[in-house]
């Protein structure tokens, strides 16, 4: 189970992990993905669940929609990202998709060509891999930095592009790091990016996620630079992942992307693939608009507390480490201080074992390109985030030797 | 533009009509596609729109789904599709898509390899080409008979099929002919199948849509002869083809598509495909369930009006002909006698001339597979069909010699 090239999606991946959970234990925790939503606390608000019943109710986007998306909800995406932008984004700069998940397909199999390689983050979303495994595009990785807050290594961009290099993708938040990056750091990726021709994918999926710190800044604003494919989705913001809407979106305010025939590309390609449900396009501004300032307010300081509990457990016990604390999405990386334990060898059977013994899903590092790490969603009830960190803190006082 | 090689949906065909609209035209007429949804006469049930509310209404199914769909759903399907069956579908044969396109798409993809061929009827729908050539897949094409009511040239799969052939395509009832096949006819298709080694594709996205004297009978019912994969969806029946929400099941009472590891190719894909909408997977037992009788009766009931006027009123012309009187589906095919014509010189020519003269939208039959054929919907409100078939009838009169 490499970080690579197979076809496992996270789902691939966890359907390993709980495969182990013994039918008699203990109930299930999931620290697995990235899906708050069946928890009443992280229950989306009540003006979006309107928002959809509202498009339904006017009997009028029981139709197929253009294959582009509607206009309406297309301008209402483009104005809603280009808030503060140095230039405006168009309702034709934006395409709806089947939540990121399709955005991220179309990206990639716009830029397939023989020969092409495309540069993902380590660790990563394994989704990327499956994808580009199954169109034939090759994945060179470049490396998040966990001493320097999980940065870019920008100098391994240089080392690992070359010609046949068309793009590279951020994921800002990060998933699976926790991470968001600076408008500093943002800006040297982008000058990278265009120093070495590539453009940039930015997988803005957790965008507005951000509980730390540091403000989350899109990659879009520095389009003037290098151009991007901005993807995101309504699912993690207003936590409706099972709504399957989301976008992707041309930020490319000199025109390469239309000289580079890639916007024609992007609108053959949405001829052939399916379309996101009519009525979530219908309901997509009502939703951007409606969602009121306490609903974010009560997420955010959720995941905050959520966030600090998760790191402060996690690093009172010697035998795990994070190297940062969150400040964005729902996850965080933790090292497994792997020569400390009696009887477990790596990632891949820590995570197994916790599965059997304690029933706590947790997501191996290694098909995510680190090895004897783990990544940890704290986006959960806090309840049973606690007892799931009581399970973690019994499982490696069980497993670890006695110092 | 011709029938095979390019990656044109119906959408993408139908832009190219539509682009010579003139804009200082008379009202658009669209007996182009097969979206009836926006009339209110052919409105969704309100039963159907409750179950949808219903279902964001319990706040449980703003998550994702199982990649396969929601085991309830799944098998409410597999009982639905197995009524009167000579054997039952189980859950597991049951995959949720997003639309019957989504369900096209992944049965092409799983049998997608070097080399294969996959038998396609003309004329057809285009979808299946466009993905074809997408997929590197060749299409060879078997043909429809219209002197034999759009029956199958059986022999003419023998002459077609090699032993790269991997499955044969039937829509039944017919997009674009209007045709339901027999009992009879069906089951020498499963045989001629079964003898040449071809498992069956089985689109039954119109399946029940039907308002002549055969009734419909799903291909599934001969799986003991030869495996099926049965495609289907929401969207005709229940008029909502915004909603996105289809089926691809396998019907193999011998465990066939399991031995030949197409099951698991299946899995494997979906895995990596994205998910239909999670609420309306959860609405589909009830969508089914609550369904009356009237609401079917209803349509169906316009449908057969709708086709007798269109039938009626197209035999009139002598410069057009339809070789049967459709009995199913929202379509029929008209030939063009295009000698009869002064200044039109093909199908191309009519459908952008009428479109431009009077502002009506018909499909082209050469990207379909028939030259100096069109397909025209009947699938809409009666008014607006007749309203279309009169300016379809000054269209002829105007362009057709003088005998
Ligand atoms: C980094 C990243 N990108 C994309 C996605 C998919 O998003 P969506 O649910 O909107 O398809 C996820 C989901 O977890 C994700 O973590
Ligand atoms: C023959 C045929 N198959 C499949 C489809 C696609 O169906 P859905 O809207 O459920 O994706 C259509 C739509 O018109 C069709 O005519």
């Amino acid at each position: 189970m490499g970080c690579s090239h197979n076809m496992l999606g996270i789902r691939g991946v966890l359907d390993y992990v709980m495969s182990h959970l013994n039918p008699d234990g203990k109930s299930k925790i999931p620290l697995g993905h990235g899906d708050p939503s069946a928890f009443e606390c992280f229950r989306t608000s009540i003006h979006v669940e309107d928002a959809l019943i509202e498009a339904i109710r006017t009997g009028k986007y029981n139709g197929y929609s253009p294959a582009d998306g509607l206009p309406q909800s297309r301008r209402v995406v483009a104005d809603y990202l280009s808030r503060g932008f140095p230039y405006k984004l168009s309702e034709d700069d934006v395409y709806l998709t089947c939540g990121c998940s399709q955005a991220i397909d179309l990206a990639l199999s716009v830029l397939a060509r023989e020969g092409a390689n495309i540069l993902l983050p380590r660790p990563g979303f394994p989704q990327y891999e499956a994808l580009m495994a199954y169109k034939g595009i090759e994945a060179r990785h470049y490396d998040l930095v966990p001493e320097r807050g999980w940065e870019v290594d920008l100098d391994q961009l240089d080392a690992i592009a070359d010609s046949n290099t068309v793009a590279m993708v951020i994921i800002n938040p990060s998933n699976p790091c926790g991470t968001v990056f600076t408008h500093d750091h943002l800006a040297k990726v982008a000058e990278t990016a265009k120093r070495l021709g590539l453009l940039i994918i930015s997988d803005e999926v957790y965008a507005h996620i951000v509980f730390g710190e540091k403000p989350f800044i899109p990659m879009g604003f520095f389009a003037s630079t290098v151009p991007v494919l901005t993807l995101g989705s309504i699912s993690k913001k207003w936590m409706v992942p099972g709504w399957r809407l989301g976008w992707l979106v041309t930020c490319d305010p000199h025109g390469i992307l239309r000289k580079s025939q890639i916007i024609e590309g992007i609108k053959k390609l949405l001829n052939i693939v399916v379309d996101p449900s009519t009525i979530a396009q219908a309901a997509l501004p009502q939703i951007i608009k409606k969602t009121t300032e306490d609903f974010d307010q009560q997420t955010l300081q959720l995941l905050s507390q959520a966030a600090d509990i998760c790191y402060d457990r996690i690093q009172k016990l010697n035998v795990l480490y994070c190297p940062a604390k969150p400040q964005g999405s729902m996850f965080v990386m933790v090292k497994i201080n792997i020569s400390s334990f009696v009887d477990i060898r790596d990632d891949i059977e820590f995570s197994a074992m916790l599965s059997k013994e304690e029933s706590v899903i947790v997501l191996q590092g290694s098909p995510i390109g680190l090895k004897n790490w783990i990544r940890v969603t704290f986006a959960i009830s806090p309840s049973v985030l606690e007892e799931g960190l009581d399970r973690i803190t019994a499982f490696c006082m069980r497993h670890a030797k006695n110092t």
